[in-house]
């Protein structure tokens, strides 16, 4: 038993290893990185969506289904450990533009968040049509900009 | 309705030019930025499981599972729109370390990435103990290797 035991921690502490190797390689906040990387992901599902919305890229029902099921994945996956307290731009400075209102005593961030959740669920329900793309991304931005306009500081 | 058609494409095209801004403006190749922004995602999430397995964090079994969860839904999440043919590294050069083998006649990019599938969701399913997770991530550490090992140019 005891010989598993370190089996298991020795696999596991080689897989850690090179996860900590690939996560540290490029420097800067944990935190804020994996943050960065979540906006990457709904910029990217977001840009298949509103490219097609305004025919910029031709509609592809399976792409725009596929596109709203991410944007919705990320929407509701659990952020907690990056979205942690002291990883403001006031506590970091420029590594990141979430202002520290976030955090505060009533601070309305989970109002916003479940506005884009909504959002992201009207878009996963309509994305089967051009048209139910179209009447979906209004909500879907204005949820961003919910956050945005509020929690993030302006770009310098 | 022609105007509510307007009303719509203006909303969609200042919901896009904002998400355009945001996704160029760092520039390279999008499928390349969202591809990092994923395996960054995983590494972040990875890092929560192996801390703990290894004992470097102490074990929560809420923020396990969170990790767990949020591994799963990243690995079942529809990457078409990044893994495009035309961007491997023999395309792009060292913007990307994927190879070319992945988009090749023939290649088992599909089961590794399953056998990745089966990693996440054995976690999923066990991260409620500090054993569990102990016992699941020597299969996710070997599933990571399945496509690095064989998919991945060697970091140079």
């Amino acid at each position: 038993m005891a010989l598993n035991r370190s089996l298991i921690i020795g696999v596991s502490a080689a897989v850690f290893a090179t996860t900590a190797v690939f996560a540290e390689s490029h420097g800067g906040n944990p935190a804020v990185k994996a943050r960065t990387a979540h906006m990457q992901l709904y910029a990217h599902n977001l840009g298949t969506l509103g490219g097609m919305a305004k025919g910029a890229m031709d509609f592809d029902a399976g792409a725009a289904q596929a596109a709203a099921d991410n944007l919705l994945a990320l929407a509701t996956m659990n952020q907690r450990s990056y979205w942690l307290p002291g990883t403001s731009n006031a506590d970091l400075g420029e590594e990141t533009r979430a202002l520290s209102a976030i955090w505060a005593d009533g601070s309305t961030i989970g109002t916003a968040a479940k506005a884009f959740v909504d959002g992201a669920t009207a878009m996963q329900a309509a994305a089967g049509t051009l048209e139910g793309v179209q009447g979906a991304i209004g909500g879907v931005g204005k949820a961003c900009g919910g956050c945005h306009k509020a929690f993030r500081a302006p770009d310098s």
